[in-house]
């Protein structure tokens, strides 16, 4: 009865959360320039309706209601996940004041103009003032968060909840130190591999009907999704039923179009494959952004960036392409698509230096956060970095610090979930084959029931019921190391350069 | 101050609106099906959120307050137009109980799939017991209403607030009488003119480019909108800078998505030109159901269907399709397009028949409503009203009397406002002539620009602030009559069948 009260009050506040999701999605996708203003208006209406909704007295007194009721419940069932997640996150979000709220969406909204000037005229100094009202609000933020060990823990614990900073920082230097060797010895070999012939006019046509195939293969359901096409491909869930994806499509260069539909389908079929029970709560989403990172990674490089899935895909692709590809083998492919770029840009790196890119910015992160490293510095200290990690000098600012939005979103803590997932989806992978043998095959089939199975099972239905740490103990019967990825970097890049 | 509260109220209330409508669009245009069930949910919750805050004692209490201090203020102004929109708005809307609206929703969820499937099933039976639920609400809802002479006044006054039933009847009256003896000459030669031309293969994507050029060409705002496919054309204000229209396409006939196109931009260049004060605000829309419908119709037939408009675009078209029309004349393509079919569809029929077919629907909605008809008796009234007015027998109830979706709607007093926009259209292009002397040689020169500055002085600006009879006097100087439509119909068809 209590929690039946509860459980229609979220309803609504989440009936509301999806519809600004709703609103988002077609701003980027469908909506002219003309409506951002008036649909900025709807949205930060609908945004704070359901903040005033969920942050009420009200809702404190329901919540601790239902919580009396369900004394007793499994830990396990539906209804003690939720009462359990609202109660910490209801709290966490009562500790924002609402002018708090609003400074930070102000800010967002001209910092990320700033940047975008600033990026085009490769123009630090116009963005750096911006830079430093964000450090501030950053700072503000874990100190109404609060934390055990550190300020950065408090923003972690926004994204990877029960992280904290120590552990991630354990696990990154552990992956530089280990992957090391491995990077130096495919940078002597440099042109090994040759993927010019992923390098020429592909139609684009032709290259959404192959997105559309491989989303299908890979298990995205499209009775309950969309696919459409974004400058900066990304997924979102406006239900469990409907969960979208973008891609973006380059006339001559066949990656960004394949990855990025695999990509974003890993993270749609994670939201789709939520337990139905789930439907119209906040637990009917990714248990953390390093999870939900794990399952696009899983998609994107353990299974589409795999020899197997090439040879049961690339004949297809062949019949699509026969000038470009008719002569290419699997193997061929496989490397081609795996070659390491010395990539200033992040979202264009390879799969073996990505790591590098994301454990820069969590160091600097740190840096800006606990005072170190003073805003106006940021591009020599970034330069120092991405030459030390990656052997690379940026050319401009533009190709620098200036690259990732994620900051003028005030959005610290998120950067390192990308390097986690990628911990995580090797972690995922290594027990999947552990457990079913047969899967190597399977996916050399172009069979992925068994592996989608697997993910179901024992991750995506679960949504937010748990924390990260108890989904991949569960899972893998491990706590998250940095070993199972590098071991899989090394097989894998070794076979790819010859090693 | 008084009136500020109430605006910001009222801006709130606006965006939970205008935010369900991008639900309801998203739905049509994208959404797979299995977002069915939850959108359904979201638009629900909002709609309950926007419907309580309206009707909320304190929204009396802020519309009173903000009249008070308006008391003096110029009854043009936006601020006077919105205060007395809002009284009676309001008090209409608190004359529905929550349960009546909540019974209405659930009649029409349940009748619409019964609808469909008589429809499908061409079973009249299927749809009956709904049809007499639909029949007894909207008595109902007349009564709470309340009105003046009979019941159907209150029906029609939601959708054209300020016309009475017995005023309509007469215009449709006259309409019908005076147009008999054209619509029988011209049944006299109906083969008079040769439209196959227009019935051939016409590749979709030129269409599709010619759709965007004609939108374009009549001064629809794509920086403030959106062209899209929809099986059943519509258009969507999401706010008053993103107004969409969506048009269809058929591969072997050009005219569907043509005049989509122009009737749906038609609707949509009047929100685009509300004047931007009235922005997320109740009155940022047509001022009625027939005014909306009136400029549809302009630039759908007055315009678009006109020689002059082909002569202006008829060489853009031919370019795109040189082997269909490279020997046609602006003078056959004129003719073509508005060729007289004798058709049972309301939706397919053409200028001249279309009114006949409004009225049809007017009398058989009086006579449900004032219990003379009853509904199992409904396809007899209509195959013999059809006989009468067209001399037409539906061979099914799919072709007749199913063909509609209006009243599984509950949506009875709608109908009427189809016909009445062709009247008004026809007596605003009248005055637009007699006011513009040079219109027609602009037109003929494909120049909109002093038509679409004449209706937004005239008619878009206003949106909701005055009532369609106060625009009407305003813009040409008369109430509203049926002799401009008359007169308009006598010359075109005249000369389309060389009568």
């Amino acid at each position: 009865m209590q929690y039946q009260k509860l459980i229609n009050r979220i309803h609504e506040i989440q009936d509301l959360r999806k519809a600004t999701r709703v609103l988002t999605w077609d701003r980027e996708v469908n909506m002219a320039r003309g409506g951002n203003a008036d649909r900025t208006h709807q949205i930060t209406t609908l945004q704070r309706l359901s903040h005033t909704l969920y942050t009420s007295d009200e809702m404190g007194a329901l919540i601790e209601a239902a919580a009396s009721e369900l004394n007793g419940v499994s830990y396990q069932s539906s209804e003690a996940s939720l009462v359990r997640f609202l109660r910490r996150d209801y709290a966490r979000a009562r500790r924002l004041p609402a002018e708090f709220v609003s400074k930070v969406s102000d800010v967002n909204n001209d910092a990320t103009l700033a940047w975008k000037q600033a990026r085009e005229d490769d123009e630090f100094s116009l963005f750096r003032p911006w830079l430093e009202q964000i450090v501030e609000l950053e700072q503000e933020k874990a100190e109404l968060f609060g934390y055990k060990h550190e300020p950065y823990d408090a923003l972690l614990e926004i994204h990877e909840p029960g992280t904290s900073t120590a552990e991630v920082r354990t696990l990154f230097d552990k992956t530089k130190a280990e992957l090391r060797p491995l990077y130096e010895a495919v940078l002597a070999r440099k042109d090994w591999v040759d993927d010019r012939f992923l390098r020429q006019p592909y139609d684009i046509d032709k290259q959404k009907f192959f997105a559309r195939y491989l989303a299908e293969e890979v298990g995205y359901d499209f009775n309950r999704g969309h696919l459409a096409t974004a400058v900066h491909p990304f997924s979102t869930s406006l239900s469990r039923n409907d969960v979208r994806i973008t891609t973006r499509y380059s006339p001559d260069y066949l990656c960004p179009s394949m990855f990025a539909t695999l990509h974003e389908a890993g993270h749609a079929i994670y939201v789709q494959n939520v337990h139905p029970r789930l439907t119209r709560t906040p637990l009917a989403k990714e248990t953390s952004a390093a999870l939900d990172e794990s399952q696009s990674r899983l998609f994107e490089n353990f299974v589409g960036r795999s020899k197997g899935f090439w040879r049961a895909h690339l004949p297809r692709l062949q019949a699509l392409f026969p000038s470009q590809l008719g002569n290419v083998s699997a193997e061929q492919f496989f490397k081609a698509v795996n070659k390491v770029q010395q990539n200033f840009i992040r979202v264009e790196a390879d799969e073996l230096t990505y790591n590098l890119h994301i454990i820069l910015r969590f160091e600097i992160e740190q840096s800006l956060l606990n005072g170190t490293l003073r805003a106006s510095d940021l591009p020599l200290a970034w330069n120092e970095k991405m030459n030390e990690l990656l052997g690379l000098l940026p050319p401009t600012d533009r190709e620098g610090c200036l690259q990732d939005i994620h900051w003028t979103l005030v959005g610290f803590g998120y950067f390192p979930t990308y390097a986690l997932g990628n911990l995580y989806a090797a972690q995922f992978f290594r027990a999947i084959k552990e457990q079913i043998p047969q899967i190597v095959t399977e996916l050399e089939e172009g069979n992925t029931d068994s592996l989608t199975i697997w993910l179901r099972e024992n991750v995506h239905q679960y949504g937010r019921m748990f924390t990260p740490a108890e989904i991949i103990q569960q899972a893998t019967g491990a706590p998250i190391s940095q070993e199972a990825f590098v071991r899989y970097s090394t097989a894998k890049f070794s076979e790819v350069y010859g090693l």
